[in-house]
């Protein structure tokens, strides 16, 4: 069989995604919204989800236009730059932009139903999320492997061949595919750091007036910050997650493809190509497979919760099952070399996802002893409750670190087949990039149980705000305590994938910097040898990146404190629209009369403005932060500077995401554990005390926290983007 | 002049600080205690610390004579050890601990004659607190620099002499040196990590059930825990703090002479002597400095608050700056090569520990606009207190980074005289160990006014329980409040000095290969260079400690993750301990009738043995884990590892310190910023929710915050003394 041919099976399953996406979403938009009640409150969050999303796309393309005018700039002034960059760019972050837009859309037009369908069971609720949300799931999957098909069908007519058969050509199309995923990151920190402030400014407002100072219940309708408390699900953990994990994604993609020309531009021809093609391919059948999983998520009529649960892992685990299989298969039948241990490298990615999800879900449950300890420290007062918590998060970094530490060295050795040594490196890097693909190879299916949980959240706040009978809150209810078990899980995996993708990335920066030194100075040689033929090792020692050079150490320690600087910026940025918030539902519960007997309607809007406004002015600051580092730090210090920056930020930054996701994940259950009966119930202090931890995770679990992964990811794009400017000017290094 | 006589000036200055420190001792032990009342509670305090003490040490011997067993086995059976190793690491040990002990014991003599002097006037009560906190200075800098120059001797003594002049002999008597080192930080993690236990565990207690439960205020007599929190300020704040700048300033001196030994190995001789004299030099003149800017701090006798802030500081900016004058002379007569660019790197590591002193002032002084948000943030409740405090936190580490990022690259191109290249990189780390040095040089002052912190709290305590006039207590509360300034700098201090330290020891560390090659495998080739030839860069290469090798990157990740694991374990074991003693001072005040009447004294020893007993089960499993890290990454993952390790759990630890320390020491002067009766004052709601965050800061700031500190060193040094194993026996790497 001819290898190529295999090729076009990538974007015909990018194209099956889309359609089932489409399929899906049609048979959501047949269902009813339910009473005129329910109509009118799903409009409103709809309208206050586009309206933020235009808001923040108008702020976007500003950023876009100015950086593709510099990078053309770069390109063709200066020459620092790849041609095809600016266009790759773009696409990238429309791409992005569009996933984010569609889920949305999808999981606005959703949650009534989904409250609607609740009416007749359990089970219909979660069937209409959980598909709605594999919306979402397919159109991230579809939208990147297209991006990534297309781009890869021009550059690969456009770009010269490669007469010498030195394997450039396909090193070239690699390292420019690459900036596309600039293009996803950028879009995709806007989305989780812009929704990640509004979610929690409208949330943290919501409660601290609304439960705290006048004891009414979370999704009353007398809280004027209620539909902007809504809107914020969507925004954040919709459109938010959705860009991150299709940056994650392609990000993993596109390393290992650039990896993979790397490791095997020697043999030149056919190697080369089958390993560029494998991570494509692996992430192919992942979307045929994914959508098996979706159709096998089904449960009787009146199921209870723990079957649902099942339900649920049921999806994933076929898919995850049958993607093992079947990567065995494609790298057995690409004929690619050492097929096996890659295979096995792929297993490894998935375990460690599985692992990380694992330990996740137990420091973040109520079913488990540490969420409960941080609920009883609640018996002496909130003090208690943040310490054990904080306590909590940190000690929760060991499992993820020593799984991806267990997962870096495996999937490394088992790629090289054990065989350390310099001319090696590329392949064991290639190896820790396809454990990545393997880790995210399923996302169509994990993602959507991941989407699931904000439809579910908001269905649940539908039902709420149109005084839907008790069961079906309950129901409901019920839906949505099983989303944050998903989404506890879905952040672990972020998280994990986020880590792997990023040391792909750092890899691929090498491979940049071999590509923008060809189109600058091709005679020049690396350590000693010709450019094309310097492996990784050369690199390092050519441009002396040891532990021992200052500018190393000096990248490091900046690394490290752009992710607490980020997060710092993030959190105050949640404290000072959540004040807003807080000043405004406070005026009109004291100006307008009558919302809190329910007999006027608060001014939604206003706050959904608010929320707005807030989310736009205060992600402006850290994403220009996060852009600048890498380029002042490559100027500064040179390509040391830039990869000590790149390995700082990625183990501060990954230890950081994990302490504050799994201590906000365990604030928040611990609140609902006593919330269950448990040490004086709800009303109690101890209840009181939780509350207050509850508050304090939300930032942390939902705006900071997630925003670090996409840092970390983001950084080493522009790292690589701007390699040429590195190369080309730079002070100390 | 012969250089070599400049050595006994080491010796000498290390006397005459021991003099010194005698001399305040007796002249404190004159003055009185005070009334009945005030002998008897110093005593019960005394008491309480000394038996505390007492149980800590008989722990820390068990371990010290484990380790130094191990040590001898390693050296005499395995021969991967020098043989003087065991010796060198019990006298680090014992130093250490001596000085912890007489700073301690002339800490709780000080505290009642200081509330005595107080009743004379403000000027009695500082110069009392000030000169006692002296004895701690001095006694500090006096033994370590006496461990020091006895150590030399013997080893210039005993060691054969160098007939090659390949300058092996020096290397070997520094890199033996360092081994003490270790001996001082394992005495110094129980010593912070123990004391930091028992300290928060007394504090929370006492506060959560005093304050929070019965509205009775701080230092109360009738609270059962107030003895044991008066215990804790002298066991965690002057001990703990004693032994980690012990260590500090020992282990930058150390690494110091080790790295000028290597630079100038290849001049041997008398170039090779003066780098190793330089550092120890510039302590000894330090010692006579601090003593002149002790003497300085005086005000008039009747002084105001003012005056006296600008009397401790007149005391150390004298020392700084004659410290300054004083090093160009030392270098330029010792004659060093480039002995300017060398003086201005001790001038640089001046600079940036007053930089990240001013950075820490400015964060968590109630005078600036950051805490005072804190404040403010309390009108919405405590969670927003927590969520500033965080954010304010994560925002603080941004200075002391970029200061010790521009220290170690100034430092770096100074000592090379702005020549990089791979010759020049034992100089250029050279120069920013002796940077660390500069920074460390007026310790004598600088732990003095660090030491008169708890002196004075513990004055306020005497007062307040012993019910002297308001007047008294209105002085020693202001004296405590200056106290709170200069523990903020000086935890500041401590921080950017442990970073300075811990990159000289890890540049040591390859030193230490270097010699364990010598003695295991002389003839073996450095990147194909004989052994004595190879420099820093040839080392990195042959080992491959490059960023891109995966047991480098693993072993970043395992050390950031070590700096969140080891802050999780402290933070836990402080919440354990402390709801201990809520359950015992709850049980007092049901049971023992009267307390709160004041009619029955409470039964404070109880408390002081719960205290004491928790930290002593506490202590041991952080610290086992902080010993363990680096010897398991060497035998796994080899050379590169451990470097990977080291580094990683330098940059997290240092800015998880940092954020922990400012957000700590912010939230506690946030809650006195409303007790000066801002935002509504004691007793509002406002001062209820910043309460909650002094709460929780206290664990971060004087628990595991100040930990990490030593936790990097102490990582460093196991590495040190592990370096014959790691390269005997390594499993991947």
């Amino acid at each position: 069989m001819d290898y190529n041919v295999l090729f076009w099976f990538v974007p015909a399953a990018s194209l099956l995604a889309l359609a089932f996406a489409w399929y899906f979403y049609r048979q959501m938009k047949k269902e009813s919204e339910g009473t005129e009640r329910m109509v009118y409150i799903a409009e409103a969050v709809r309208k206050g989800a586009m309206a933020y999303l235009k808001q923040q796309y108008k702020v976007v393309i500003v950023v876009f236009v100015c950086l593709a005018l510099i990078f053309a700039v770069m390109a063709y002034v200066f020459k620092i730059q790849n041609e095809w960059v600016p266009f790759a760019f773009l696409t990238g972050g429309l791409f992005s932009g569009l996933s984010g837009f569609l889920g949305m859309k999808t999981a606005t037009y959703a949650s009534a139903r989904t409250a609607n369908a609740a009416r007749n069971s359990m089970n219909s609720g979660l069937r209409m999320a959980f598909r709605s949300g594999a919306v979402m799931g397919l159109i991230v999957v579809g939208l990147g492997l297209l991006d990534i098909s297309v781009w890869y069908l021009i550059l690969d007519s456009c770009i010269p061949a490669d007469i010498n058969n030195t394997g450039i050509k396909l090193c070239i199309i690699t390292t420019t595919m690459l900036t596309f995923g600039m293009g996803a990151s950028t879009q995709a920190l806007f989305a989780r750091v812009g929704g990640g402030i509004y979610t929690k400014a409208a949330d943290v407002g919501a409660d601290l007036v609304g439960k705290t100072e006048y004891n009414i219940p979370e999704d009353d309708p007398r809280n004027p910050a209620t539909i902007a408390d809504n809107v914020g699900d969507n925004v954040g953990d919709v459109a938010g997650m959705g860009a991150d994990l299709y940056e994650s994604y392609c990000g993993s993609i596109l390393s290992s493809a650039a990896l993979g020309a790397a490791a095997f531009a020697a043999d030149g021809g056919a190697m080369q190509t089958k390993a560029v093609f494998a991570p494509m391919l692996i992430a192919a059948v992942g979307i045929v497979l994914s959508i098996i999983g979706i159709f096998s998520v089904r449960t009787k009529e009146n199921a209870d919760i723990k079957s649902l649960i099942g339900a649920l892992s049921r999806g994933t685990n076929i898919s995850s099952a049958l993607i093992v299989i079947a990567t065995f298969a494609i790298l057995y039948l690409l004929g690619i070399e050492n097929w096996l241990g890659l295979s096995f490298a792929v297993v490894v990615g998935l375990l460690v996802g599985i692992v990380i999800g694992r330990s996740t879900e137990y420091y973040t449950s109520q079913s488990y002893a540490p969420t409960r300890k941080v609920s009883e420290a609640g018996k002496t007062g909130p003090a208690t409750v943040i310490i054990s918590g904080m306590g909590l998060g940190m000690l929760s970094t060991a499992i993820p670190v020593l799984s991806v530490v267990a997962g870096i060295i495996l999937s490394y050795l088992l790629a090289t087949g054990f065989q350390l040594g310099a001319e090696n490196v590329a392949l064991g890097l290639y190896g820790i990039a396809i454990a990545s693909v393997g880790m995210l190879s399923t996302l169509g299916i994990t993602l959507a149980t991941d989407a699931y949980g904000p439809i579910a959240d908001n269905a649940g706040g539908n039902a709420e705000m149109s005084g839907l009978e008790p069961e079906v809150r309950r129901r409901t209810d019920a839906l949505d305590s099983l989303g944050n078990t998903t989404a506890a899980t879905g952040k672990g995996f972020a998280i994990g994938s986020a880590a792997l993708t990023a040391l792909a990335l750092l890899a691929s920066y090498i491979e940049e910097i071999r590509i923008a030194l060809e189109r600058t100075d091709p005679q020049g040689l690396i350590n000693g040898k010709p450019l094309m033929e310097a492996n990784i090792v050369d690199f390092m020692h050519h441009f002396d990146v040891t532990l021992m050079n200052p500018m190393v150490l000096c990248g490091i320690f900046i690394g490290a404190m752009m992710a607490f600087l980020f997060c710092g910026l993030t959190m105050n940025a949640v404290g000072r629209a959540a004040q807003k918030m807080v000043t405004e539902v406070r005026r009109q519960f004291s100006e307008i009369k009558g919302i809190l007997e329910g007999k006027t309607e608060p001014d939604y809007s206003r706050c959904v403005e608010i929320s707005t406004r807030g989310a736009q002015q205060e992600m402006v600051l850290p994403s220009l932060i996060a852009i600048a580092a890498p380029i002042v730090t490559g100027v500064v210090l040179g390509v040391p500077g830039v990869i000590g920056l790149l390995i700082g930020s990625l183990s501060s930054g990954f230890l950081l995401a994990v302490f504050l996701a799994n201590a906000g994940g365990a604030w928040d259950n611990a609140k609902k554990y006593v919330e269950e009966g448990n040490f004086g119930g709800k009303g109690s202090d101890t209840h009181k005390a939780t509350v207050v931890g509850d508050t304090v995770g939300d930032p942390c679990k939902d705006t900071s926290g997630p925003s670090l992964n996409i840092l970390i990811k983001l950084m080493s794009m522009v790292a690589i983007v701007m390699a040429g400017l590195t190369l080309a000017y730079n002070i100390i290094g």
